[in-house]
């Protein structure tokens, strides 16, 4: 578990750019070792910064490379499954992002060829197994609190598509997260998929028809459907409605996660300021740690104890006489200006 | 920034373990390099697991460690000063749990310190600060979007207080984030404080009048109020309404952020999946490394990818031909199940 | 427009009992003149307290009544035709609880008696189409603000069902409402239905299948779904999420109408105390008219008055001198305890 | 109970006018008998298409006409002493808006009046107490099922003022209704009150202090606070959150009442159709009888009654054979388009 990990970023587009940060900033125990790109000056750009990266404009080169330990693949579906079967070759851990390839055949030789390795290498960037609501709603089917599951209601909705995003491409580049998440939350296999084409809005592109209303069932029976519905201006939404055999939940929306059962509607309560201000403690020290190793701070400062100390004095005795207790501080010294 | 930050944390209690296990499980660029507490069990109990950290009873050793850069202080408030002072002479950088100290006179001293020092290198703990809902609501002040801020309604609520939280405490341990927030907030100081107490709970423990109603004033004039009301039993809530000139926002709801103004009411969609999914791509992310640097995945399969792949075949197919298409899977390998 | 409406209403069960206490008691304009039902103690329970009213065994003898000059139908659905025929013939007006009839040949038979009266005298009981929100939603789709209506998905959930309630009936009874306000929403008719029926609650009395997903589809091709649930133990829902060219529109949830358009999420304030306590007035109004027929008051008393008039002299001494005023009562009047 | 109430309504302005409506459409068992206003044309326009109504210039007059029984009184405050001590005098049935009258001293001379005739003849215009959301407020802390009340926290919004709006009216025009609620609430009198004036907006007129704090005391101790802000621009709010020993409850936000409470945040789901449809059938049953009277109807007609037998006999077939049943129908008779 000590070993940092040294990372070789495939692809430095805006997935492959948003890792490097991630990997290079936020994660603990892994560095950006490599960055590949066939546009070495996009690789150079994405490693400006990072000691100790080099920027290369092929993938192999970076397996190669004595310094990696570990590969994250971020380029276009289509590019997978020969650097996949590369890096399984020299049983390096992989994260590739999603999809593992663009259809099933080639989806089977990459299973197979990590099964003949005998060990699980390669992890697939379905992230939204790691959002806190998916996690709870998935937690919520297995436990069988409210019973069983019964239908699925998904929606998701992208203001715009980029350039080239072909209609296909609803359900390969869109439809595919709902794929995975339905599966996690079900625990089960999908058995059959529909799509039913309607009333199309004018402001897709030409050859999408959007959007798209796609009809699937689980091996046990659940029926799910998913809105995809790319051009829909507003903004972003991933949702999904579950009906349960006691109630309903909600995920997704803008306004929480809620839950109707027995009466009631409603969520949890946050139990303690752990909860409620965990990432915020996160950002913070992360924050100071930054600061400190350029040799500054990153946050409130000692003039803002001294303040808030006075404060609370004057808090006290004015809890004491139920009188209003004016605060007085000395002068800001100029340190803190 | 990039020498790695060795981090001496002062105080194995609630706080200092939490910041133990950020360190050294999810902040880049630092690590653990000591634990000091009186209760030397317990400092030996908060390195397991953390390789090159040691534990001491005395936090002058820790000082003077060579291994230590840096500096966590998560005591009780009343030992900070010392250390404090220490650890400024020696000019380190240093993360101090709020409050900075007890009192204003000792507050005071530490300002003089570090103003003599002539660097800041003390940042406290007011982790309000980087919670996004706090940032935002300081935005919307600054920039006068909304108008001027005319008051703030606060409430702070936990479901019950540990043993020998004292009548002052309310005060100098709960309202003191509300004190920093409200400074933060207004980017003034405040100028008046006035507590009320009426009809007190039963649940409190005895000495306790609880709830209180705080009454704040800040030097342009804003009227805050602080509802503090420790054993709500019901659960934990930070939450504020600003009112403004052209409308009103509350933050720390359960149902999320909103606005007030012009005849509307609500809050921003969420603009795109790297607001909505980045912490989900974090924890991801590090599920990764942490399992790659024990030779595994913490995530999705091949097995998912290739399934999911399969899905999206199927779904290509349906909506070309408008009609259920099934979903065939090959058996699957035994390394994923 | 003078003239009070004397109806005869046909059928004393749920629904009936319920509009014979509105038709008497807060209905302006109306009155009950008798009431008929096959079980003739019920119908005499139905009158109880109702000066003028009659309670009849036969819808015959209430349509030949002198007084009766208009028919409410609350009947089970397959006893509609004859007695809509009847009050046809006789040129009074109808209001029909939903369905008109309980299929398409019957009701097409309805359809034409009316045209040959040559006017409209049957209103139908689909009461969502006087719903603040499907009114709001259905303006939204007329006015195309928010472009063109693309799909609609609808939940429609019970608690449980009523003894004999059928598997046809969630469709010709539940889902029948759905039908209506589809058509309403979309000014379109209905061109194609398709029903999925997927895992079932175990909750279901014998021969329903329950949940069932029905597929819609109109005349422009707006796509709807229906979650027909009537099983739903948690309580009832009717909730409709509409999805435009412009944004996206939930009517029906618990925590209020909401549209996604732009970036932002939210509804509209309230903009004055008429639409806040419209409902209010017209309880407090027709409370203190019950009460004063009785020769008493049906609210807020003369020493409320006078309480609060106290407070406000207080209130505006403490607005001019900041101070806190006291409020001096006279002892309360007998009258008043 | 049966007799029909002949009201004089006295003040045809917004109020009036609006009362004016309400009894002669949406009221049962009361009629407008007679409009005064000093302004006689006013009075002559609020009668308007209201048969056997008069319009009368002077109170006196109205009280005097036989063909009245009651009186609602909704001129200025200051003209009502007079007012109600006459109708006193004649012993009518009086609804009074709020104020009672405008300070302590002519509220006191009121309730003795009434004291004299020895029964409660006048109810005040506190229409709040007839609000679903406050009364549910109120059963709460009567019934102690969450603990005893200990605080309100009131905010009081509005877009902007009348003119002729004062200092003084923020208190007793806006607040007054406060005062009637916290009294209402908890069930006491009010003991103190003290005035905070802090920041003002610029959009408030000449003259006023805008929003103002006001803080309450009851005779048990509990301590409410209204936020009085009249020039709040983004629209009309009255809002009410009260903390319990048991929980927090919030009535009159824009999502809706919510509790929380042992963990769990949220709202009692809708029962059934009769609670969540009860106005939509109100509103309904009075649009059909308006429309009877004048020989037509006010809603869906068999048309619509016939096209969803239509869909429901499709919808069967759907639900049987699983798959997609065109819905067929007759071409729509003239009558019907």
């Amino acid at each position: 578990m000590n070993e940092t990990l040294r990372v070789a970023v495939i692809g430095a587009g805006r997935m492959g750019a948003d890792h490097i940060q991630r990997l290079s900033r936020r994660i603990h125990g892994a560095e950006v070792a490599a960055v590949v790109d066939v546009d070495l000056a996009r690789a150079r750009a994405a490693i400006e910064g990072i000691p100790d990266a080099v920027a290369l404009a092929d993938a192999e080169e970076a397996l190669n490379n004595g310094d990696v330990n570990a590969v994250l693949i971020a380029t276009p579906g289509f590019l997978h499954e020969d650097i996949l079967l590369r890096a399984l070759e020299q049983d390096l851990p992989i994260l590739c992002e999603k999809p593992l390839t663009p259809d099933a055949a080639s989806a089977w030789r990459i299973v197979q060829a990590e099964e003949k390795l005998g060990r699980k290498r390669i992890q697939v960037g379905f992230m939204r197994r790691y959002d806190a609501e998916y996690a709870k709603l998935g937690e919520l089917v297995q436990n069988k609190d409210m019973g069983e599951l019964l239908m699925l209601h998904c929606a998701h909705r992208n203001p715009d598509t980029p350039p080239g995003f072909t209609n296909a491409m609803l359900i390969t580049d869109s439809v595919v997260h709902e794929f995975d998440a339905i599966r996690f939350l079900t625990g089960e296999e999908i058995t059959s998929v529909q799509v039913r084409l309607g009333k199309a809005t004018k402001n897709a592109p030409q050859g999408q028809h959007d959007p798209q209303h796609v009809l699937i069932e689980t091996s046990s029976g659940v029926l799910a459907d998913v809105e995809i519905y790319v051009n829909a201006r507003f903004g972003y939404e991933v949702a999904t409605q579950a009906s349960f055999e006691d109630g309903i939940v909600n995920i997704g929306g803008d306004s929480g996660p809620y839950v109707r059962r027995a009466g009631r509607w409603g969520g949890e309560v946050t139990p303690s300021f752990i909860e409620r201000f965990g990432t915020a403690y996160d950002v913070e020290v992360q924050a100071w740690v930054d600061a400190a190793a350029r040799g500054g701070i990153g946050g409130p400062s000692a003039w803002d104890g001294y303040a808030t100390a006075a404060c609370c004095e004057a808090g006290v005795q004015a809890q004491k006489s139920g009188e209003k207790v004016n605060v007085r501080l000395n002068p800001k010294p100029d340190l803190y200006s």
